[in-house]
């Protein structure tokens, strides 16, 4: 099988932009498959979103091609970027968004996107400038010939390791931290002033309970047997975790 | 024209569980097609999604490939299973979801799900053991060869025919109820202290009435013309319908 | 590369509609790229949602189908239609949803489709009838063959140029209204009470201040620099503009 084509962004599940982007895609490339992996990624939010990123792309085939718009400084001096990590293509932003991904790479090949097209909007990279050369590397196209000029690394950032605050809180009130389960040596996490112990699975506390446990792409994540965690907690977007 | 899997599940529209879960699909079928059928189907209700489900699926290809995820016993002990029923394939857990389309059904064959994928999380068996096998039997796979063994009969409930509550409420703010038209005696129907009768379409009574129809799905729902039926009657989910 | 039917809608993003819809297109052109260009169109409002349909058209390959279902006559006696304006083709309701793109086009052919289905919902014309003439359009066969009848033009509306009003509210609180920026002779707007300069993008104003710019779609958006225009300005849909 070739590459897919996997968008996150944070575009929101309403209004044309993520179809717009998926147009901009299929009219180069009309065969390679498009999965919106996320759509609702914290707005304008680069730093949360790179540890959602980073947990949700090493579950993609390993040739996938990642295009990411979280791009509040879109249409200002920050630079388009496209970043080979283990194998998968990150086109998007270069504002933080694959700090984490690369980080955990163990191989890291980076370029700098100079192709510009005809008609640029100075609001909608997704569309005009990153679609178009996801659309080309997922035809396997050459780097120098789609516009790509390698750079020496990525810019660095000194963001943690692991992010100690929920990232996103999903369809059934469940809140996602930034934490890894298999790197967090405490069995107890407290966030909003509860104290919550790990299980392996929902069925295992009685109903009501609030707890934490490992979720399925390995992230440490809030949780309530029978119920919401956002309701029943409390717990916001954003909230500390302290372990 | 070869099958598509359809996806019937309640992760909402937003999420990485539907884009992660159609990657599954991909990953082993990417020229298959994956169509949304349903993503807001009642979170951890496999009984009123059930009459959802049944009114739904008969409006497909008869091969398509079902991929329903309602499952809030996950990492339990219920079942994972894979339904033949005149002709399409419904994959999926063991918990009642299938009850009204095998009821339905001419033909009836069922297999449990002995396959395990290399890494299972308990928490996403839609992800990681029921889209590999959508997807291998879209192919055309043998069940057998796919680790399916066959099964007597899958368990049945004592669940009635039809389901005489509102099972979905709609963008439009309309209620389905899980009667279908055709089987229902009385043009009358009561819901929420209303006495609903019976139209052919929405132009049919004056703005702001509200009435039942049989939809396009062959279901009673309950509609006002020109407005949202939950405003302007107050049902909510769940709600009991007399006939 | 072969055509794309595109999706306009007001289904919203839950509910099966937009999942049917596409299935019916799939039956009969399973390899024909589906796009779901615009799910929120405002609801049962093909005045508003023709100024939107007619921004979004635009941008399309010049062979797209566009597949148009904002129908709150359906089952009435308003005709299905299907028009040929500058390649694009538009299949939908005669309610006025293609009075723009039809008034913009250089190159104008309609028809008004004959073809009936076996069996037709009364309330869902766009999976019965409007998705499987899209479908056969998109394949490339002929009009005539497909069951559509030439009109020597369709029913055209007093409706003004642009749309002095918000059409509709994006994800991220931003403002799209019906007019389009390299029309509009002013660099003023009025709207909710507050004067609104014109600027180039985001950054170009202080943040949490209030602006219009032209959108990656050539309209008249309101927006604010690191915050939500609906919830900075208390501006709504169908809010008028004054210039």
């Amino acid at each position: 099988m070739g590459p897919m084509i996997a968008t996150f962004t944070d575009f929101g599940p309403n209004g044309p932009y993520l179809g717009q982007m998926e147009m901009a895609t299929r009219a180069i490339a009309p065969t390679i498959p498009v999965i919106h992996l996320l759509s609702d990624a914290p707005v304008f939010d680069p730093w949360a979103s790179a540890y959602l990123l980073a947990a949700l792309a090493v579950e993609t085939p390993p040739d996938t091609v990642l295009l990411c718009v979280v791009d509040p400084g879109v249409g200002g001096s920050r630079a388009p970027l496209a970043v080979r990590a283990d194998g998968r293509w990150l086109v998007g932003p270069d504002n933080g968004l694959f700090e984490l991904l690369i980080r955990r790479a163990a191989c890291v090949e980076a370029w700098e996107i100079v192709w510009r097209p005809q008609r640029l909007s100075p609001s909608f990279h997704g569309r005009d400038l990153f679609a178009p050369i996801a659309a080309r590397l997922a035809l396997g196209e050459n780097p120098e010939h789609v516009g790509l000029q390698p750079i020496p690394t990525p810019r660095q950032l000194d963001w943690p390791d692991d992010l100690a605050a929920v990232i996103y809180l999903d369809h059934y009130g469940n809140a996602w931290t930034g934490l890894r389960a298999d790197t967090l040596k405490s069995a107890e996490i407290v966030v909003g002033g509860l104290r919550l112990t790990r299980v392996r699975t929902f069925g295992e506390v009685a109903g009501g309970v609030a707890f934490w446990y490992e979720n399925s792409s390995g992230m440490v994540e809030i949780a309530v047997n029978g119920g919401r965690a956002d309701l029943v907690t409390g717990i916001e977007l954003g909230a500390i975790v302290t372990i």
